[in-house]
Protein backbone atom coordinates (compact mmCIF):
# COMPACT_ATOMS: atom_id res chain seq x y z
CA UNK A 1 0.00 0.00 0.00
CA UNK A 2 0.76 3.93 -0.91
CA UNK A 3 0.04 7.18 0.93
CA UNK A 4 -0.64 9.55 -2.22
CA UNK A 5 0.42 12.70 -0.54
CA UNK A 6 -0.59 15.55 -2.73
CA UNK A 7 -0.37 19.91 -1.95
CA UNK A 8 -2.59 21.24 -4.27
CA UNK A 9 -4.23 24.49 -4.92
CA UNK A 10 -6.99 25.05 -2.41
CA UNK A 11 -9.88 25.80 -5.37
CA UNK A 12 -9.18 22.56 -6.54
CA UNK A 13 -10.30 20.31 -4.09
CA UNK A 14 -13.61 19.61 -5.08
CA UNK A 15 -12.61 18.68 -8.94
CA UNK A 16 -10.03 16.35 -7.18
CA UNK A 17 -12.03 15.33 -5.13
CA UNK A 18 -14.62 14.31 -7.95
CA UNK A 19 -11.89 13.51 -10.54
CA UNK A 20 -11.05 10.66 -8.19
CA UNK A 21 -14.54 9.10 -6.92
CA UNK A 22 -14.83 8.52 -10.90
CA UNK A 23 -11.80 6.45 -11.03
CA UNK A 24 -13.01 4.88 -7.88
CA UNK A 25 -11.08 6.16 -4.97
CA UNK A 26 -13.71 8.33 -3.27
CA UNK A 27 -11.87 8.07 0.22
CA UNK A 28 -9.19 10.77 1.21
CA UNK A 29 -8.24 13.34 4.13
CA UNK A 30 -7.80 17.00 3.49
CA UNK A 31 -5.82 19.27 5.34
CA UNK A 32 -5.71 22.78 5.25
CA UNK A 33 -2.14 23.82 5.33
CA UNK A 34 0.30 27.03 4.32
CA UNK A 35 3.44 26.37 1.57
CA UNK A 36 5.59 27.55 -0.89
CA UNK A 37 7.42 26.03 -3.41
CA UNK A 38 10.31 27.85 -5.91
CA UNK A 39 8.94 30.23 -7.68
CA UNK A 40 10.88 32.63 -10.25
CA UNK A 41 12.31 36.25 -9.15
CA UNK A 42 10.24 39.04 -10.70
CA UNK A 43 13.01 41.96 -11.62
CA UNK A 44 10.57 44.37 -12.09
CA UNK A 45 9.36 44.45 -8.28
CA UNK A 46 11.47 46.96 -6.29
CA UNK A 47 12.08 44.55 -3.65
CA UNK A 48 12.96 42.15 -5.64
CA UNK A 49 15.04 44.14 -7.60
CA UNK A 50 16.93 45.40 -4.35
CA UNK A 51 17.51 42.07 -3.71
CA UNK A 52 19.20 41.30 -7.00
CA UNK A 53 21.44 43.80 -6.67
CA UNK A 54 22.82 43.00 -3.34
CA UNK A 55 25.62 40.56 -2.62
CA UNK A 56 23.18 38.19 -1.96
CA UNK A 57 23.20 35.21 -4.20
CA UNK A 58 19.65 35.44 -6.53
CA UNK A 59 18.30 31.85 -4.97
CA UNK A 60 18.59 33.48 -1.75
CA UNK A 61 17.45 36.81 -2.55
CA UNK A 62 14.29 35.10 -4.09
CA UNK A 63 13.63 32.83 -1.18
CA UNK A 64 13.60 35.51 1.43
CA UNK A 65 12.19 38.33 -0.38
CA UNK A 66 8.37 39.23 0.87
CA UNK A 67 6.85 37.85 -2.28
CA UNK A 68 7.49 34.48 -1.67
CA UNK A 69 5.52 34.01 1.64
CA UNK A 70 3.57 30.84 2.51
CA UNK A 71 0.22 30.54 0.55
CA UNK A 72 -2.84 28.41 1.67
CA UNK A 73 -2.50 25.22 0.05
CA UNK A 74 -4.65 21.77 0.48
CA UNK A 75 -3.18 18.57 1.07
CA UNK A 76 -4.61 15.42 -0.14
CA UNK A 77 -3.63 12.34 1.34
CA UNK A 78 -5.14 8.58 -0.59
CA UNK A 79 -4.09 5.46 0.87
CA UNK A 80 -4.12 3.17 -2.02
CA UNK A 81 -2.97 -0.53 -3.34
CA UNK A 82 -0.23 -0.36 -4.44
CA UNK A 83 -1.65 -1.17 -8.15
CA UNK A 84 -3.55 1.94 -8.17
CA UNK A 85 -0.80 4.26 -7.33
CA UNK A 86 -0.10 5.44 -11.05
CA UNK A 87 -4.05 5.79 -11.88
CA UNK A 88 -4.14 8.04 -9.08
CA UNK A 89 -1.10 10.19 -9.32
CA UNK A 90 -2.04 10.81 -12.90
CA UNK A 91 -5.59 11.83 -12.35
CA UNK A 92 -4.04 14.36 -9.78
CA UNK A 93 -2.14 15.82 -12.26
CA UNK A 94 -4.32 15.82 -15.26
CA UNK A 95 -7.33 17.46 -13.16
CA UNK A 96 -4.34 19.88 -11.11
CA UNK A 97 -1.52 20.90 -13.82
CA UNK A 98 -1.90 24.55 -15.16
CA UNK A 99 1.32 25.28 -16.31
CA UNK A 100 1.41 28.15 -13.86
CA UNK A 101 3.95 27.53 -10.73
CA UNK A 102 1.56 27.01 -7.79
CA UNK A 103 0.40 23.69 -9.42
CA UNK A 104 2.03 21.81 -6.51
CA UNK A 105 3.31 18.24 -5.72
CA UNK A 106 3.35 14.73 -5.16
CA UNK A 107 4.68 12.58 -2.75
CA UNK A 108 4.51 8.67 -2.40
CA UNK A 109 5.17 7.24 0.43
CA UNK A 110 4.67 3.19 1.48
CA UNK A 111 2.42 2.66 4.26
CA UNK A 112 2.94 -0.95 6.15
CA UNK A 113 -0.45 -1.29 7.53
CA UNK A 114 -4.15 -0.12 7.12
CA UNK A 115 -7.05 -0.94 9.62
CA UNK A 116 -10.28 0.26 9.28
CA UNK A 117 -11.35 1.12 13.02
CA UNK A 118 -15.11 -0.24 12.31
CA UNK A 119 -14.51 -3.36 11.55
CA UNK A 120 -10.76 -4.59 12.14
CA UNK A 121 -10.18 -5.15 8.58
CA UNK A 122 -6.37 -4.49 7.84
CA UNK A 123 -4.25 -4.43 4.49
CA UNK A 124 -6.04 -3.58 1.24
CA UNK A 125 -9.25 -4.88 2.52
CA UNK A 126 -9.19 -1.69 5.11
CA UNK A 127 -8.52 0.80 2.44
CA UNK A 128 -10.66 -0.49 -0.91
CA UNK B 1 9.99 2.90 14.43
CA UNK B 2 6.67 3.43 13.10
CA UNK B 3 4.13 6.45 12.70
CA UNK B 4 0.70 5.57 13.94
CA UNK B 5 -2.07 7.25 11.98
CA UNK B 6 -5.55 7.62 12.78
CA UNK B 7 -8.30 9.76 11.44
CA UNK B 8 -10.97 9.34 13.52
CA UNK B 9 -14.22 10.93 14.97
CA UNK B 10 -13.60 14.44 16.00
CA UNK B 11 -15.60 14.25 19.44
CA UNK B 12 -13.06 11.26 20.41
CA UNK B 13 -9.58 12.91 20.55
CA UNK B 14 -9.70 13.56 24.57
CA UNK B 15 -10.96 9.87 25.19
CA UNK B 16 -8.71 8.42 22.88
CA UNK B 17 -5.95 10.84 24.39
CA UNK B 18 -6.55 9.47 27.54
CA UNK B 19 -6.58 5.78 27.07
CA UNK B 20 -3.33 6.32 25.03
CA UNK B 21 -1.74 8.06 28.34
CA UNK B 22 -2.81 5.68 30.36
CA UNK B 23 -1.04 2.90 28.17
CA UNK B 24 2.13 5.02 28.91
CA UNK B 25 1.60 6.91 25.20
CA UNK B 26 1.34 10.56 26.13
CA UNK B 27 3.08 12.03 23.23
CA UNK B 28 1.19 13.01 20.36
CA UNK B 29 0.36 15.21 17.31
CA UNK B 30 -3.52 15.93 16.75
CA UNK B 31 -4.85 17.88 13.31
CA UNK B 32 -7.68 19.43 11.72
CA UNK B 33 -8.82 17.42 8.50
CA UNK B 34 -11.64 16.69 6.69
CA UNK B 35 -12.22 13.38 5.34
CA UNK B 36 -14.18 11.14 3.90
CA UNK B 37 -14.50 7.09 3.76
CA UNK B 38 -16.95 4.79 1.56
CA UNK B 39 -20.51 5.02 2.97
CA UNK B 40 -23.79 2.91 2.07
CA UNK B 41 -26.26 4.80 -0.36
CA UNK B 42 -29.41 5.74 1.53
CA UNK B 43 -31.99 4.93 -1.63
CA UNK B 44 -34.54 6.49 -0.39
CA UNK B 45 -32.97 10.15 -0.46
CA UNK B 46 -34.40 11.21 -3.94
CA UNK B 47 -31.04 12.53 -4.96
CA UNK B 48 -29.22 9.21 -4.03
CA UNK B 49 -32.36 7.12 -5.59
CA UNK B 50 -31.57 9.32 -8.95
CA UNK B 51 -28.05 8.61 -8.92
CA UNK B 52 -29.20 5.20 -8.25
CA UNK B 53 -31.30 4.93 -11.67
CA UNK B 54 -29.03 6.68 -13.81
CA UNK B 55 -26.47 5.02 -15.90
CA UNK B 56 -24.07 5.53 -13.60
CA UNK B 57 -22.65 2.53 -11.80
CA UNK B 58 -23.55 2.41 -8.00
CA UNK B 59 -20.68 2.77 -7.01
CA UNK B 60 -19.63 6.23 -8.61
CA UNK B 61 -23.48 7.41 -7.80
CA UNK B 62 -22.31 6.95 -4.16
CA UNK B 63 -19.33 8.83 -4.00
CA UNK B 64 -20.42 11.87 -6.07
CA UNK B 65 -23.85 11.88 -4.13
CA UNK B 66 -23.63 15.32 -2.12
CA UNK B 67 -24.64 13.25 0.79
CA UNK B 68 -20.65 12.38 0.84
CA UNK B 69 -19.56 15.64 1.24
CA UNK B 70 -15.92 15.75 3.31
CA UNK B 71 -16.40 15.25 7.03
CA UNK B 72 -14.39 17.11 9.74
CA UNK B 73 -12.09 14.78 11.48
CA UNK B 74 -8.78 14.72 13.71
CA UNK B 75 -5.53 12.84 12.49
CA UNK B 76 -4.11 11.72 15.68
CA UNK B 77 -0.16 11.10 14.90
CA UNK B 78 1.95 8.81 17.40
CA UNK B 79 5.32 7.68 16.46
CA UNK B 80 6.19 4.90 19.12
CA UNK B 81 9.35 2.05 18.98
CA UNK B 82 8.21 -1.28 16.59
CA UNK B 83 7.39 -3.15 19.82
CA UNK B 84 4.55 -1.10 20.76
CA UNK B 85 2.31 -1.16 17.40
CA UNK B 86 0.20 -3.41 18.25
CA UNK B 87 -0.85 -1.65 21.53
CA UNK B 88 -0.99 1.39 20.14
CA UNK B 89 -3.19 0.07 17.41
CA UNK B 90 -5.09 -1.79 19.53
CA UNK B 91 -5.84 0.66 22.34
CA UNK B 92 -7.10 2.97 19.40
CA UNK B 93 -9.52 0.13 17.57
CA UNK B 94 -10.74 -0.10 21.15
CA UNK B 95 -11.91 3.52 21.81
CA UNK B 96 -13.07 4.32 18.63
CA UNK B 97 -15.17 1.05 17.49
CA UNK B 98 -18.95 1.96 17.52
CA UNK B 99 -19.68 -0.28 14.23
CA UNK B 100 -20.80 2.51 12.69
CA UNK B 101 -19.44 3.68 9.84
CA UNK B 102 -17.69 7.07 10.29
CA UNK B 103 -15.44 5.39 13.07
CA UNK B 104 -12.05 5.66 10.63
CA UNK B 105 -8.96 4.25 9.90
CA UNK B 106 -5.58 3.31 10.77
CA UNK B 107 -2.10 3.72 8.92
CA UNK B 108 1.55 2.88 10.07
CA UNK B 109 4.64 3.87 8.44
CA UNK B 110 7.69 3.38 8.88
CA UNK B 111 10.06 6.04 10.70
CA UNK B 112 14.09 6.20 9.89
CA UNK B 113 15.16 8.63 12.41
CA UNK B 114 13.71 10.93 15.45
CA UNK B 115 15.15 13.50 16.81
CA UNK B 116 14.20 15.36 20.17
CA UNK B 117 14.95 18.91 19.38
CA UNK B 118 15.71 20.67 22.79
CA UNK B 119 18.49 17.56 23.36
CA UNK B 120 19.60 16.30 20.10
CA UNK B 121 18.38 12.49 21.41
CA UNK B 122 17.96 10.44 18.57
CA UNK B 123 16.32 6.77 17.69
CA UNK B 124 14.21 5.37 20.28
CA UNK B 125 15.42 7.31 22.95
CA UNK B 126 14.23 10.93 21.44
CA UNK B 127 10.08 9.16 21.72
CA UNK B 128 10.19 7.48 24.71
CA UNK C 1 14.43 10.97 -0.83
CA UNK C 2 13.29 11.70 2.34
CA UNK C 3 10.32 13.99 4.32
CA UNK C 4 11.44 15.38 7.57
CA UNK C 5 8.78 16.92 9.88
CA UNK C 6 9.60 19.19 12.47
CA UNK C 7 6.67 19.56 15.27
CA UNK C 8 7.96 23.28 16.62
CA UNK C 9 6.57 25.68 18.74
CA UNK C 10 4.20 27.86 16.70
CA UNK C 11 6.45 31.12 16.92
CA UNK C 12 9.91 29.84 15.44
CA UNK C 13 7.71 29.18 11.97
CA UNK C 14 9.46 32.50 10.53
CA UNK C 15 12.79 31.85 11.78
CA UNK C 16 13.50 28.41 10.97
CA UNK C 17 11.87 29.39 7.18
CA UNK C 18 14.10 31.50 7.12
CA UNK C 19 17.10 29.81 8.27
CA UNK C 20 16.22 26.85 5.92
CA UNK C 21 15.65 29.24 2.90
CA UNK C 22 19.87 30.50 3.46
CA UNK C 23 20.64 26.77 3.64
CA UNK C 24 18.94 26.88 -0.08
CA UNK C 25 15.15 24.63 1.13
CA UNK C 26 12.96 27.31 0.32
CA UNK C 27 10.03 24.67 -0.15
CA UNK C 28 7.87 23.27 2.55
CA UNK C 29 4.32 22.98 3.92
CA UNK C 30 3.44 24.01 7.55
CA UNK C 31 0.27 22.76 8.94
CA UNK C 32 -1.13 24.20 12.32
CA UNK C 33 -1.39 20.96 14.97
CA UNK C 34 -2.18 20.44 18.45
CA UNK C 35 0.44 18.57 20.59
CA UNK C 36 2.14 17.34 23.39
CA UNK C 37 5.15 15.76 24.45
CA UNK C 38 6.26 14.20 28.03
CA UNK C 39 7.04 16.85 30.56
CA UNK C 40 8.23 16.59 34.30
CA UNK C 41 5.63 16.79 36.78
CA UNK C 42 5.47 19.83 39.11
CA UNK C 43 5.12 18.22 42.51
CA UNK C 44 4.23 21.89 43.22
CA UNK C 45 1.02 21.76 41.49
CA UNK C 46 -2.07 20.50 43.87
CA UNK C 47 -3.51 18.85 41.07
CA UNK C 48 -0.42 17.02 40.18
CA UNK C 49 0.52 16.54 43.99
CA UNK C 50 -2.93 15.11 44.37
CA UNK C 51 -2.26 12.61 41.37
CA UNK C 52 1.57 12.04 42.25
CA UNK C 53 0.13 10.81 46.20
CA UNK C 54 -2.69 8.62 44.62
CA UNK C 55 -2.19 5.06 43.45
CA UNK C 56 -1.46 5.90 40.09
CA UNK C 57 2.20 5.41 38.94
CA UNK C 58 3.89 8.63 38.41
CA UNK C 59 4.42 8.56 34.85
CA UNK C 60 0.42 7.90 33.94
CA UNK C 61 -0.18 10.54 36.41
CA UNK C 62 1.52 12.91 34.56
CA UNK C 63 0.38 11.94 31.33
CA UNK C 64 -3.41 12.33 32.51
CA UNK C 65 -2.77 15.93 34.65
CA UNK C 66 -4.33 18.87 33.43
CA UNK C 67 -1.83 21.05 32.57
CA UNK C 68 -0.61 18.46 30.16
CA UNK C 69 -3.25 19.41 27.60
CA UNK C 70 -2.28 20.04 23.58
CA UNK C 71 -0.83 22.81 22.90
CA UNK C 72 -0.86 24.11 19.44
CA UNK C 73 2.12 23.57 17.57
CA UNK C 74 3.39 23.96 14.04
CA UNK C 75 4.12 21.11 12.09
CA UNK C 76 6.50 21.44 9.13
CA UNK C 77 7.35 18.72 6.43
CA UNK C 78 10.25 19.53 3.99
CA UNK C 79 11.04 16.68 1.34
CA UNK C 80 14.92 16.49 0.42
CA UNK C 81 17.26 14.21 -1.37
CA UNK C 82 19.15 11.86 1.17
CA UNK C 83 22.12 13.74 1.18
CA UNK C 84 20.46 16.98 2.27
CA UNK C 85 18.58 15.31 5.63
CA UNK C 86 21.64 16.03 7.57
CA UNK C 87 21.60 19.87 6.70
CA UNK C 88 18.27 20.20 6.77
CA UNK C 89 18.01 18.34 9.92
CA UNK C 90 20.69 20.35 12.03
CA UNK C 91 19.61 23.40 10.64
CA UNK C 92 15.72 22.81 12.41
CA UNK C 93 17.46 21.74 15.64
CA UNK C 94 20.27 25.18 15.71
CA UNK C 95 17.19 27.61 15.23
CA UNK C 96 14.89 25.94 17.58
CA UNK C 97 16.54 24.38 20.52
CA UNK C 98 16.02 26.11 23.55
CA UNK C 99 16.57 23.69 26.30
CA UNK C 100 12.96 24.25 27.53
CA UNK C 101 10.80 21.24 27.18
CA UNK C 102 8.40 21.76 24.04
CA UNK C 103 11.16 22.31 21.77
CA UNK C 104 9.86 19.85 19.37
CA UNK C 105 10.00 16.61 17.29
CA UNK C 106 12.28 15.65 14.16
CA UNK C 107 10.90 12.79 12.32
CA UNK C 108 13.16 11.11 8.92
CA UNK C 109 10.41 9.16 6.66
CA UNK C 110 11.32 7.23 3.16
CA UNK C 111 9.52 9.15 0.30
CA UNK C 112 9.50 6.57 -2.84
CA UNK C 113 8.31 8.95 -5.41
CA UNK C 114 7.57 13.19 -5.84
CA UNK C 115 6.23 14.92 -8.99
CA UNK C 116 6.10 18.70 -10.07
CA UNK C 117 2.32 18.53 -10.88
CA UNK C 118 3.08 21.69 -13.39
CA UNK C 119 5.95 19.62 -15.71
CA UNK C 120 5.15 16.17 -14.78
CA UNK C 121 8.82 15.76 -13.68
CA UNK C 122 9.93 12.86 -10.40
CA UNK C 123 12.09 12.50 -8.79
CA UNK C 124 14.64 14.31 -7.09
CA UNK C 125 14.23 16.86 -9.93
CA UNK C 126 10.89 17.36 -8.89
CA UNK C 127 11.93 18.72 -5.52
CA UNK C 128 15.34 20.45 -6.37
Amino acid sequence: MKEIIAVIRMNMVNQTKNALALEGFPAFTCTKVFGRGKKPVNDQVPEESFLMNSNIPAEVAESISEKHRLLPKRLLSITVPDKDVDRVVNTIIEINQTSNPGDGKIFVLSVGEAVRVRTGETGEQAII
